[in-house]
């Protein structure tokens, strides 16, 4: 019998409880599944005196996560103390250095130092394993590193961010404004008090930022992602969404272009039947587009205690079994640097809202716009206000009346170029609402 | 650098070309991500003449299955001839006993004999992988392996047979019979000649029984499996099940009771709002509750050459990297004896449709049945001849009356015991159609 694997765990939080009971009830089944037993023999955390709904007798109580990482008699440093710099980053440092393997939940510090982390696991020899960081208990690292190793990827992505599907979901079926859903949301513990970091996509940004790196052998790079958040969306798209067949999710996409590979978080346009416009609540989902095969999609929860406490166990047991996984699936020499895809060079079709002013022609003068750039129209329909669409018939009242295009696919530049045209003639008020879709 | 993996491959029908074409087209981020070559060094099959759309230059052609299992200058094994006994086995059994790992995606050999070549691999030192044998590409087998090592599982059922899904989700769209789908998945090749080893479950049963094994740490067994098919599954069930708010799969579903592990496959009513709902066609997809966790759901293709080749190819790169898994998840000598729990024993609502003769008074006699065997009733449903629904409202026509009955969680004996009562009475016609409804 091999000598049990030696834990230490920095941060104990909501996760960190939930690993530290996780691994005592699951002892029996982890040393059978590891060929050894699996020990937590230190913690640390800020607070020594506050009250955890976990038995701490027998571990012992490190004076700060560094000196855990440092410890020679332990063998997994595992953060779970969250933030992107120190004191996670220099503990992580710490024990790599030292030839330890570490496991994080921390998604934030593998989007920005992964690939520099990834290089000292490399030299030292010790695994870096972040299936929590992404998608929590879904299986999406391991997916993307092992279970498609062998498959060119073309396309991966997901509904990454639970607080923005929420919302968006309460948003559909109850016709509640943004704002509303949000504050429900804060007060449900989904949303933080400062929502932006969620709302405005960065969270998707980080996540996607990492599985791109795994599905296209590039170096993590999260300011190479397009970013946009779903505080413009209005129960009207929703509403709109419906009645043309989709649904609107803040979607991460990674896709290989001729041109690299393209990063971007918007709100997108998913066919209503799709797998993953049936993903409501905080749910998470990614989609895997492998060269010649149907997509795969993993859905599940992608946040909560126990769902991201199962994931870091899990990358402790892959520890114990002797896997030393490379943390990005090749070595870090090997990965190429992306650049910032220009959004301006996307291609697909669109959904656009208008608010037009109420004058004979005004869908002819749209269309013309169009026509310029060479943009198809799939369908162009303008609601009345008692809530009814109607192709093609101006509505005869005097307020702005929304019009809704949907265009066949075209690119991100033309449409600029056609609303500015739009604008320009003065038959439309305020800001064209923009939404990307994506199909299937 | 260390030296190449070398991969024999007996087997060259669909899949195995695929493997083979597949490790040339991804030579370069198979080794970069294995951190060494994987090379196909020998190949077997039946015609050596026969066309195929691979090039097999520099690779020996070996005189059968058994040669390449017993070549010392071969590390992996892969048996991709299918058969539940000789050759493959045999083979399977020489390449072990040499100490060679074995990659297969022959989920009738794993599901008969699983438990004894997983103790021949545990005893020479090398792995064996069948990703491939359940859902093909999704990679079902790794996450209950090693994704989910650290959770406790209590339920796993999914749709795992594609032919079945596919006929379903034509008679739902079309309103077909059974027998007029099941013709149609024939032309298109989506279901055998003889159709019995689909349509009757036993396909969907082993692999059930594997998932079973990794997922509760039990000997595979699939005599211990309770089987129903499809072939009573007509087009009124499925528009019952859709007006009902529900969609019928044929599941395969292994859950954790207080007296062992139930398994079973049958035609079962779920929520139409579900995860499992929303996969259609030849489409897979299993779902995993872990405990204190959401469900998990991995849905993508279950079969076809490239998707099973994706599966192999991930398996061969985890023995390239040095992965030697324990087959089941655990050492065979830790696993548990299952047997078959009976099914009536099995809780959960029904759904039932009978024809009723046309006398006052039948609902009554049904529900009075019923409830002397305490089965409470969620709804019981008319159904007249134009097709519309009433409720609790004899048609007052002269031919039997189809009734829809559901009713709220009970067990399968109450049910049969009331329903033979109900025949008793000779107030119906026929033999009664009986769904289980999952719940989830």
């Amino acid at each position: 019998m091999v000598a049990p694997l030696r834990v230490g765990i920095a941060g104990l939080g909501t996760v960190g409880a939930e690993v530290v009971g996780l691994i005592e009830r699951q002892k029996r089944a982890l040393s059978l599944r590891c060929g050894r037993g699996i020990r937590v023999v230190a913690v640390s955390a800020r607070s020594k005196v506050k009250k955890r709904n976990v038995d701490l007798t027998g571990i012992a109580w490190a004076k700060n996560a560094l000196a855990i990482a440092t410890d020679p008699k332990i063998d997994v440093f595992v953060e779970l103390m969250g933030g992107v710099g120190d004191p996670a980053l220099s503990a992580i440092e710490a024990a790599l250095r030292s030839g330890k393997s570490v496991v994080t939940a921390n998604k934030a510090l593998i989007a920005k130092h992964g690939s520099r982390l990834s290089a000292l696991a490399e030299k030292h020899g010790g695994a870096l394993n972040y299936e929590a960081a992404v998608g929590a208990a879904i299986p999406v690292i391991k997916t993307l590193r092992e279970g498609l190793a062998g498959t060119d990827i073309d396309r991966v992505y997901g509904i990454l961010n639970g607080t923005c599907n929420y919302i968006l979901t309460r948003m559909e079926r109850e016709g509640l404004s943004f704002a509303e859903c949000l504050k429900d949301a804060q007060r449900l513990g989904y949303a933080e008090a400062n929502p932006s970091f969620d709302v405005d996509g960065h969270d998707t940004a980080q996540k996607l930022a990492i599985l791109a790196s795994l599905a296209f052998g590039t170096k993590v790079n999260q300011s190479a992602v397009y970013v946009e958040g779903i505080s413009s969306i209005a129960p009207e798209d929703l509403r709109a969404a419906q009645e043309l067949g989709y649904r609107v999710k803040l979607l991460g996409v990674a896709v290989k272009t001729e041109t690299g590979i393209e990063q971007r978080v918007h709100p997108t346009m998913v066919p209503r039947t799709s797998s993953i416009a049936q993903v409501m609540d905080v749910t998470n989902a990614v989609t895997i587009d492998g060269d010649g095969i149907p997509p795969i999609t993993l859905v599940g929860p992608g946040a909560g205690g126990a769902a991201t406490a199962s994931a870091v166990v899990a990358d402790i047991a892959d520890i114990a079994r002797g896997v030393r996984a490379l943390p990005f699936g090749r070595p870090v020499a090997k990965l190429k640097v992306t650049t910032k895809a220009p959004m301006k060079r996307h291609e697909g079709g669109y959904y656009i809202r208008l608010m037009a002013r109420d004058l004979a022609g005004t869908a002819a003068t749209i269309a013309t716009r169009l026509a310029e750039q060479k943009i198809s129209i799939e369908s162009i329909v303008q609601r009345h206000p008692d809530g009814t669409f109607d192709v093609d018939k101006p509505a005869g009242k005097s307020q702005p009346v929304p019009v809704i295009l949907i265009t066949y696919a075209t690119t991100e530049d033309a449409v600029r170029r056609a609303l500015h045209a739009v604008q320009q003639d003065r038959v439309i008020t305020g800001k064209p609402q923009v939404i990307r879709i994506e199909k299937n």
